[in-house]
């Protein structure tokens, strides 16, 4: 395969992750290493956007150190985006934008970490790139916390969501079960399509300090059934600790959120600021008339850093340095995507994936991890799940709280 | 002083905190190594409810290495209560009926360990043995979240939330920060009569990653004042992060949810379920137009052993330990105290004080520690707490996850 020299560029999309910059490490770390075939490393402003824009950051002005605490700091440190691209059949404006900045920066490598619209992304560039005969190597590095990205075991970011919401359940669990008074506490995990991440929830039930209930939205969420399950729990333990993902839906496919009319005696209108799980403590309070709290993991889930899983940090890294060195090798229209060599014994094998394929499709947790009344997940999702969050991974603490990168951003000449 | 032989017993009283379990370790364990002096050591059930229900358990039964697993263990291992004892004069009955179990067990030791109310509780069940002749030594071991103890430098289990909040705001300002759109992010902290532990939230905006904005119950609510303060920050920076304790109230004396009716244009007349933050989080909505979350850290706040101050655990630990010494000497009627000793190294100081002058006063933060406009807290507070939140204290991890004590409460022969 021929060497293309060249500068990178390297962007972070979607939704940010405890680990996201651990991914960034690697791209940026590996990049900044090839020299004599990369030249300037780039790291664009919120994604695409920031491309569009021509604002980007030259990552070599970085302090080395700086750019070793990415590994350990959370969320988007470019900052991210939402951009979707329209089909270049449709409208090609950005795409004509893309390669006139590509051409005018001499950009040969195009990274993008995200999840599956950043594939998409990353896919539509890289065709549009090849149409105009225009030599640049494109790669995806997946991201998500939702662990919805498809032809991959796994997803970076994922594994230390779950061992955040595990070991915060197990807290909860204890904290719920102190008085000797009745409570519901219902846990509210993200997950819009897949219930990967409210699924970790039966980690802390495996160690026996987790949920008696756990609805995903891979199963049509039924109102009746689940007052029914509930009440059965609490009426003989006095206590019910349910995790329910945000994603659940009914069988005609709606939100809860969107009956709260239906769902709720006094039709309080106000779905937007009620999520699901506080809507669920209003219906059991209206019909059971017990003590009850609604926690919602909120954002919190998806950046604590400070109980990230070793292992995560560890594979999100090498998925961005193996990017970088598979595109410098020649490689060029793929995601690295992580598969799980067969025996006992948990090792993490690098495969590519062509973007094409990954694009736009979800992986959602199979029906026969879910047990068949849909209230709870079975052992075969524990045994896959428990390796992905070995290892504890935390910032180093300077005066007892995390010390995160701090990074120049300088942004480079127009 | 005379030497009392006899049992001792051991309560938690209260919402639990991270660490009350250290202090419970420190306690079971001198009363353990006390022979000679101290015969049987019981745990109470749920507090003051297992005493009055002769529900307790024999601690001499735990195997030694789960007991030590406490340190690090949250929440109310023995189980909790909130049971307030009334006056005696008004109705002695529970009072006849403690004396009555602490006849036929023979405890001369009681240790409580717990907050304003159960300071209270201690002093109102010592005073009662005094009188009916019954000799029983009575100590106070501190612990609340909400630092509101009197006559106490700062009380066991606060800097864990402290470290908590702090860590996790950071982690949130990170994420609240990766898009180029606007966002205006509320977090809700405990305190209903205290700012202590929302005023924790300074500590994240001292390393820069903190929020912009911190309202206390010691101030009055101002919500046009809110509101201005919101805008002013939102039109400059795009972002605007909000940390406010869940016990603000209006000059008038009202909590916002009870003035739900008034705050939003449709009333929808659920303030059982809405919190402060989404209460306000509706209204900065409804007012700015601007994309907004709220966040509550609920009970996450008070359980998050995986990220507890090492300094508190130790603290907590020696609060415990130190009031059954105590007690052994010949001391009663005394709660632990922490005094701050004097110089700029901090130097953490055990002093006894009585009971009577501690119970039912509350510790509010100093009006001289908030800024003059109300919307945040000065560098005194921050020089105040950060000693407390020094060291990492995390559970053992088993499989990826904490593993948390098991004890076997084998229940003491009625």
């Amino acid at each position: 395969m021929s060497q293309l020299k060249g500068n990178a560029i390297f962007g972070q999309s979607g939704g940010p992750t405890s680990v996201i910059n651990a991914s960034a490490a690697g791209v940026i770390q590996e990049a900044l290493k090839q020299t004599g075939v990369i030249g300037k490393v780039y790291g664009a402003a919120h994604g695409i956007k920031g491309i569009l824009a021509e604002e980007f950051f030259d990552m070599a002005q970085e302090d080395p150190a700086e750019l070793d605490l990415l590994r350990t700091t959370p969320s988007s440190a470019l900052g991210s985006c939402r951009y979707k691209l329209k089909k270049a059949e449709d409208d090609d404006t950005d795409y004509k934008r893309l390669l006139e900045v590509f051409r005018k920066y001499d950009i040969r490598y195009f990274f993008y970490n995200g999840g599956n619209d950043s594939m998409d992304t990353c896919n539509k560039i890289s065709k549009y790139m090849q149409r105009a005969g225009y030599e640049c190597r494109v790669m995806g590095v997946p991201k998500t916390i939702d662990n919805d990205l498809w032809g991959t075991d796994h997803c970076p970011g994922f594994a230390s969501a779950a061992k955040y919401i595990a070991t915060s359940t197990m807290e909860v669990y204890l904290d719920a079960r102190v008085y000797d008074t009745g409570m519901v506490t219902i846990l509210e995990v993200m997950g819009r399509n897949a219930g990967w991440l409210t699924a970790a929830t039966a980690i802390a039930a495996a160690k026996g300090h987790g949920p008696d209930l756990i609805y995903l939205p891979e199963t049509d969420f039924d109102l009746d059934a689940f007052l029914a399950d509930v009440k059965r729990i609490y009426d003989k333990e006095k206590k019910c600790i349910i995790a329910v993902s945000e994603g659940v839906r009914t069988k005609e496919g709606k939100y809860l959120p969107e009956l709260v009319g239906e769902l709720t005696k006094d039709a309080f209108g106000h779905a937007q600021m009620g999520g699901t799980a506080s809507l669920l403590a209003g219906v059991v309070k209206d019909r059971l008339g017990c003590k009850i709290r609604a926690i919602e993991f909120s954002l919190l889930q998806r950046c604590a850093a400070h109980c990230a899983s070793k292992t995560d940090v560890d594979e999100s890294y090498l998925a961005g340095k193996t990017a970088v060195q598979v595109a410098v090798a020649g490689g060029t229209d793929q995601m690295v995507a992580f598969k799980r060599a067969p025996g006992k014994d948990y090792v993490c094998e690098i495969q590519l994936i062509p973007l094409s394929e990954v694009a736009n499709t979800e992986k959602k947790v199979p029906r026969e991890w879910i047990n068949a009344a849909g209230n709870f997940v079975t052992q075969e999702y524990v045994d896959y799940v428990l390796p992905l969050i070995q290892g504890e991974s935390s910032p180093p603490m300077v005066d007892g709280v995390p010390r995160f990168a701090r990074l120049k951003k300088v942004l480079a000449r127009k």
